[in-house]
């Protein structure tokens, strides 16, 4: 196994990797591709596809776990690795289905990606919706989307937004209205606790209260 | 990369496998889990997906291939290795929806997969409606499900089934009607010739004529 590519993404820090693909949409990454194959004879065709599968090496887990606690269950109950989509299982293998936005010199730029930046990319494929899309298929203790949490921004983090690219906003709310906090606490308000995450070169930081989240201005990040 | 189980099919011969999962729903397969992988605490709430991914090991294909001629095309037109489901890959990964039917002792009863008899898997991982079955996709050169030719048995054959189990016709016209000659004859007559591939444990034999497909007497299979 070697890898095609990799991600380019502003998600550096597993905290706040959507938990499925498509969770966050403004979310844009890129694909680079290797020079061995970023040859275009190898890509022709997929331009007429909407959405892609990308299989990829979850490096950053180490080891695998007979059971996992979802976030969906609220990090509480156990249910088996093979019933689950956590990286915590015999081989490091990924999948992740996004949408094809564009394709570019060395790189594909896509949407919707659970990836964290850097991430090896073993294989592409084309989401063939035939077969793919099974409209009668039954998804166990996760039938629908979780629910979301509220998310505002305090003053400080107000006053930051005026100075970011204009899609920041947008790309905060769609992280973090997931509640991306361990699993064990889903849900619970914790006003007293400040969490931070890397995200495009920031440690982004918000708490959770009664209310949802409330972000509060960024920080430099600290050295890990 | 190591395996968790191995596929037990039919499907002994690669002409025969099916170009996508579904499209012979009535041949089952059964994925025989390692034992270090059969401990139920691994599996629990499996039965609650009623779709499955397989991500498999396509070993019985060597090297990759920029491009591939697919079957959907006729088989005389070129596209990119990564616009295809094609497995001359550059990593040996493939990808199957299949149909959870029952959880045994130590495997999983599957309708619907394209995999070979012997096949190892790499990993399971439920279907999720809400992120996997993408409505609004679109599908490039191959929207739809292929067209399907008429299959019928010639009388030597239908002798030969009456000694059969009970689903084997139903396994035979589905597995035929997909044409699984290579794929520049597609669709074309040609009713001198005899194909013959190996198929629970016997040379099935068919030909094509203008009105389809003609099964004819399986032999006994021939030393390779």
């Amino acid at each position: 196994m070697r890898p095609i590519g990799h991600i380019e993404s502003p998600l550096q820090d597993k905290l706040l990797v959507p938990r499925q693909p498509g969770l966050a949409p403004s979310l844009h990454c890129r694909l680079r591709l290797l020079p061995e194959f970023a040859r275009e004879e190898a890509w022709r065709g997929i331009e007429g596809f909407s959405h892609l599968w990308l299989l990829w090496n979850s490096h950053k887990t180490e080891g695998w776990s007979p059971t996992v606690r979802p976030p969906r269950l609220g990090g509480n109950k156990r249910v088996g690795v093979f019933a689950s989509r956590s990286t915590h299982r015999p081989n490091p293998l990924a999948l992740s289905v996004v949408k094809l936005l564009a394709v570019e010199t060395d790189s594909l730029l896509l949407q919707g990606a659970d990836l964290l930046d850097g991430t090896p990319v073993f294989d592409v494929k084309p989401y063939l919706p035939y077969s793919d899309a099974v409209a009668e298929s039954v998804g166990g203790y996760a039938p629908e989307q979780p629910e979301l949490l509220a998310v505002r921004f305090d003053d400080g983090a107000e006053a930051w937004l005026t100075t970011q690219p204009v899609g920041r906003r947008q790309q905060i709310i769609e992280l973090l209205q997931q509640d991306p906090r361990p699993g064990y606490r889903r849900g619970a308000a914790q006003p007293e606790k400040t969490y931070a995450a890397k995200f495009a070169g920031l440690d982004l930081c918000w708490r959770v209260d009664e209310q949802g989240v409330e972000v509060l201005p960024p920080r430099q990040p600290q050295k890990s």
